[in-house]
């Protein structure tokens, strides 16, 4: 889990902003947005419940492929709508961070490490 | 948004796993483990319901604070899913990336990086 | 499944009516009321959530008494979220109805007395 | 609000089994059970989602058509799940009547008021 986990987000979160201008029927992203924020917060509702159903099945199989499919649905659901908002993952994550309680000498010390 | 989103990721992960050991009565995140699978899973549920609710109450106000902290929090707790199951949120970033079409030689230096 | 099963949501209208009006903290459903609508939502969202998981784990097992509690829950929070609107579960119905293509007759039968 | 709401899920109930047993592409509801448990519960989460935006389109509105529908369609898709595990709306009903402590003397008065 090195800097690429970084890449993905930034890439994704960048990729999305340009789909979001884009014509409707030139991507899905883009259906998405001129469909409004109703349909994607449906996409987001149905993401979760798929979640929470490929959990359940993953439960005692050891089998977990569905389960990883169906949060990055779900995540990648979210950052459309914070798209949709004039929002990004960073947003959601500074929270996380902040939540955290990363300090300044810790964050310091942390990209020291995975420089 | 630089190099610290992954530095989150990355030691919300580690926070998570040290927490998944720890005894019940330790953390609330250690009490989730202990509660189970459904336990788990019924926030994730709360927590889609309530991106939702703040979704619908952004509109129109411009004030996205609370909606950033909803699925910041639906995040966490799918974090803690992935960790009750073995698994982490870099499982779920390389398959967002791959959906992405990374480059060859992206994934390639990604996967040199994560062995 | 006989007349009864019409008295029971007649009662449970009339009784979650008289709630409504009452101090919060006279009753659980006085006080999702003064909570408000995003509270009665959560509680819909969250009595989704646990339908589903009792669900997957009455599959296979034969055990579906707490299915049905679920499912009764889910229908009790649908009910005063409609109360809330001034709805009732007599809107729901008679929506339901029409979908069937209840015969002509019946109908008629149905708006003389209702009406 | 009298007799027919029996009726409604009666006929319902009567109709949900006939479906069950019928050809997957017979109609909507075979299709359902030909699908599968986990594709009902996307429903039933789907429908969920949609009656919580319906509710926070519906609040100052005072239009509240939308939300009639979406929580039939909730309430539908919870009776094919019902009829999927060989239970119907008559447990649950049953279950909420116990809940609210109808005693045999209620019961009796309410037939009598109904009858």
């Amino acid at each position: 889990m090195a800097r690429t986990m970084n890449d993905v987000l930034q890439q994704l979160t960048a990729t999305l902003a340009e789909r979001k201008g884009a014509a409707a029927d030139s991507s899905y992203v883009a259906s998405l947005h001129e469909s409004g924020l109703n349909k994607i917060l449906e996409k987001v509702g149905e993401e979760a419940t798929e979640v929470i159903l490929a959990a359940k099945d993953a439960q005692g199989t050891g089998t977990n492929d569905a389960l990883v499919g169906e949060v990055a649905d779900l995540w990648f659901h979210c950052m459309v709508l914070l798209s949709h908002l004039d929002l990004s993952a960073a947003d959601v994550l500074s929270c996380l961070a902040k939540r955290q309680g990363i300090s300044g000498l810790d964050e310091k010390a942390s990209r020291a490490t995975n420089g």
